[in-house]
């Protein structure tokens, strides 16, 4: 009989599985990978439980914090006893209804009452969704990072601008390693995605084996040679798994992601067509993949490549110091050397396929390049979809450049990009190869974990066995049912300059009040011993009208308010607060009723 | 030897073309339309023109005030000698970059100062970026407008709202009839869109012929069975067409866009899917086709039809009315009546296709619709796709609806909606019958217009006889050379609420700023007889920190606006603006220094 068995589910006892992991993941000394410390082989054995209903075991949550029911700012808890890690910390880009706001990152709330359970965080790859809440984490809670060697590489490149550098110990894993959380092991996975050494995990836990897939596609044919490792999701399908965590944002794509190397292919034709010109490629920074065939193209063609934008020039440089961009020597030039070649021996590599503002594609677009002058002779692709929302900036930005007389490849018509994330098919597959008996999809807006879960209903999951969950749920399993039992604090914080959590919403509140019809501020001064009014009121606006072309109006609610001060009892002038609600409610009612507008009132009594 | 002949391209001289028209247009007496005052017959022989180089005319002004790189606000300007007539009057919708304003319409300055030129204007059909700004229009210059039924039906309804109505002379004209206008005469010519009686117009000018397509598509099988008059665009072509100005917004897709036909086969398939369901129809409320082929599906599977949605109510309650909808009697319900039917007998019909906060669809999946509570016995088909900057909304609501259970159609894997423009073998069907020898593309951004012109010149048109213009532009021929030859103003005019034209760029910075970081009011007191400070400093925030957290950074503030005061000289108390800038200055170092933000700061000094 297994020693777990002797655990029952309740929560309270849960602690005393810890010891029962000693024997269940045998250790192995191996050759530890650079850093490593707690690294063990993953070819431990499989728990070998007879799945019966009395064979409960320590109960597992799974608790997501952030990356259900939105895009972005994947992070989830992993609990077991008395041990805790996470998987991912990233970040979420703010929608228009956050006005001023920086970044978005994840209530860390659960995760600091329980500093003391937490083992580490684990880290699938290095894209901000999945990373770029890390430093904040870390200001917070300080334990060892796990990931493998480019992921650890750029999350050094952000704990540097975070002044964290060194004061964090951060641990290299390489695919098929297992890094031991207490009582659960985390065993690294090989996938395919947008961005080198991308990982999936399988969480090896007394309750059995939860399999996350981080951002994942199936590409036979990847530039790093290295596919999926399929087989492995296989062997631990074959050998049982509990519960699939997996990538939700492609669900509603039927078929398959196409190879990356289709991307290759149309840049190879476009060259051809570029011949003669500046070629101008953008995309996304961490697509290295994508860099390497830009290279690879330029290389074939005889160009020599000069890198824009902040985020292009440190991920390459990563890149290559980390061995995985291949450039020959001398391929890459200095943008200061540009000028010594002929502009069709030339090919940029720049950030801003997503027509952000500050970036470098978009500001040669406006003309407002130090050193690139977009012209005739400039053919330039824009190799990325614009994520919803940017819609609007990548189209201006289109137009800008087709202004300049540049010839602009943006469309689907050719292949320019693919996406990094798996279809309809490929899900089926995961979930064919994996088993699961539990399925928790993850990574996407309701409608993507909705289509996901519809994927393994059609291949024959059992609907109680498929749970969409929300961030701050405690899923809990024994091995033999899975359930949401209870909620713990999540949501999102703003992060707003150096304040992180100073914008709530109050304040967003107010900012979108101030956008939408501007501001008029009241003043009077009043008289402390005698309560007269001894100044205003004023009136003075921002963001309402063109106030020279609007002196009438400002005259007749001064006078409104005036009329309106003179109506006020003597007792009413000393209740400030009375005072301030009728002359906000007066110069309300007026100005809707003149304008149809409702700016932000703000009376002010100075007490002098 | 033809009279116009005899004008020389002067504009200085032009005005004498105007007597050689009456031989020109060939005037019949004919039954006239409803309303329809100057209408004379189409076929009017065209002129038989030698084009030789010495073959001047009265020359002819386009001017595009609306339309051209950008989508909206179609408006174009015709002029030619004495007369001037305006060819649609649209609105747009404002960009994320213009909070708070509620429309936008075109700069009708060159318009007003022409006003005694102005002959009439013509609506090409009635959508609102084709009339929006109609009514903003007719209040500067009241003339007649001409248009078919159902444009002039929804004019009506706008000028309502506008207090217009009846001061405004409304003029139906059906396709194939002429108007005319001054020395120039517009011929309705029908054309398929996404809205009924639509048309394009052939403008036969002393200078020539020019085409505008208006927005069109080829529908070979529409609804209302009348089917583009592609006869007409030829004969007119085989005649002689100087100049095609033809609508670009489909120009980057290829092959031909899906008869209007294929969603009723869609809708056929998916009533039968939704059977035991509601179904909610979400579409445009003026496609009047596709609300028409709901009603007949409803009609076929035995349901009622509720309408919801203040302008869908409108619109089909005008198309109703003027025949232009096909309602079997008792199919529409009140919404009142609705709980007298089980629910599978009922269709709703709803606005919010495109996730508008405020429309009917957008209430019901936030729960916060009065009538309707989505459950899962809810079938809902979003028979739109989103408008670009419309995505994200759209998504919010497809997630909300489906959280509540309700099936939800949106993707184009069910064919539920198609486009109401020409894709590109479209456009060059009609290059192909117009013969243009000039080519205006409209219609679109500048990388629409820059996609029609490459399919321009890739059947064979010279560059230089493609004009791809700008608003403003003022484009001239004389029959033999079409080229800018000038500007009048043009630009964006922002309606917010009731004012037209008073919110600007500051105030649009103003917004902005406000909305970003939010705001800091400094008010200090201060005796006028002695310059001393009385009162103050005190600072009041908005949208800047949520304030009870942030009584520290408040406090220092305070401090050092204090001590900024205490260190000015007398001098410097008296010259109010230094003091202001000073106390600006020093607070919004402080600020950026501690917050990385940088609010709007408004010193206020009260005089007591």
């Amino acid at each position: 009989m297994n020693e777990k068995e002797k655990n029952t589910k309740s929560r309270g006892k849960a602690a005393s599985a810890a010891p029962a992991q000693k024997r269940y993941y045998r250790r192995k000394s191996q050759p530890a990978a650079e850093k490593a410390a707690e690294v063990t082989a993953a070819d431990a054995p499989a728990p070998r439980t007879r799945h019966t209903k009395e064979n409960k075991k320590t109960p597992v949550r799974i608790i997501p914090l952030g990356g259900l029911n939105e895009i972005g700012k994947n992070m989830t808890v992993f609990e077991c006893s008395n041990d805790m890690f996470i998987l991912d910390c990233g970040l979420a880009f703010p929608d228009a209804d956050m006005p001023g706001v920086d970044i978005v990152i994840p209530d860390f709330t659960y995760v600091e009452r329980n500093r003391d359970k937490l083992r580490g965080v684990v880290i699938t790859h290095g894209h901000e969704d999945h990373i770029g809440g890390l430093a904040y984490l870390l200001k917070k809670v300080n334990v060892p990072v796990y990931a493998t060697r480019l992921t650890i590489g750029l999350i050094e490149g952000k704990l540097r601008e975070q002044g964290l550098y060194g004061k964090v110990t951060l641990n290299v894993v390489e695919p098929k390693k297992t890094v031991k959380m207490g009582c659960m092991a985390v065993e690294f996975i090989k996938v395919n995605h947008s961005i080198p050494d991308s990982v999936g995990m399988a969480i090896h836990t007394p309750a059995g084996v939860i399999v996350h897939t981080g951002d994942f596609k199936v590409d036979y044919s990847p530039i790093d040679e290295k596919i999926i490792d399929l087989a492995r999701f296989g062997e631990l399908g074959n050998k049982g798994v509990l519960a699939l965590m997996a990538d939700s944002t492609n669900a509603e794509r039927p078929g398959y992601t196409h190879s990356e190397r289709a991307v290759g292919a149309s840049f190879d034709n476009l060259f051809k067509k570029g011949e003669g010109k500046r070629i101008i490629i953008a995309t996304f920074s961490s697509n290295i993949h994508r860099v390497q065939q830009i290279i690879n193209c330029a290389v074939r063609y005889g160009r020599k490549v000069a890198i824009f934008g902040r985020s292009m020039v440190n991920v390459i440089n990563t890149a290559i110091e980390l061995g995985y961009l291949d450039v020959p020597d001398g391929v890459i030039i200095d943008i200061e050397m540009m000028n010594r070649y002929e502009s069709e021996r030339i090919v940029l590599i720049t950030t801003g396929s997503q027509g952000e503002p500050m970036s470098a594609l978009t500001r040669m677009a406006m003309n407002d390049h130090k050193k690139v002058n977009i012209t005739p002779m400039d053919f330039i692709i824009i190799s990325a979809t614009p994520i919803p929302g940017n819609e609007k900036f990548v189209t201006r930005v289109v137009n800008e450049l087709m202004k300049s007389g540049a010839e602009v490849v943006y469309e689907a018509m050719y292949e320019v990009h693919v996406s990094g994330h798996a279809c309809q098919e490929e899900l089926k597959l995961m979930l064919a190869l994996t088993k699961p008996k539990f399925f928790i999809p993850v990574h996407g807006e309701y409608k993507h974990l909705k289509k996901h879960a519809g994927l393994a209903y059609e291949m024959g999951l059992p609907k109680d066995n498929v749970i969409i969950a929300e961030i701050g749920n405690v899923i809990e399993t024994d091995g033999t049912k899975m359930a949401v039992v209870s909620q713990v604090p999540s949501g999102r914080v703003l992060v707003d300059g150096l304040g992180v959590g100073d914008v709530g919403s109050i304040v967003l509140r107010d900012r979108k009040h101030l956008a939408q019809d501007g501001l008029i501020i009241i003043v009077i001064g009043i008289e402390r011993a005698t309560n007269e009014i001894v100044a205003g009121p004023d009136i003075i606006s921002r963001g309402f009208v063109y106030v020279r072309e609007s002196e009438e109006l400002m005259d007749e609610a001064r006078l409104l308010l005036s009329s309106t001060l003179g109506s006020c009892s003597a007792a009413e002038m000393r209740e400030w607060n009375t005072l301030k609600g009728k002359m906000r409610d007066a110069l309300s009612d007026f100005i809707y009723q003149k304008t149809k507008r409702s700016p932000m009132i703000l009376p002010i009594i100075m007490e002098t």
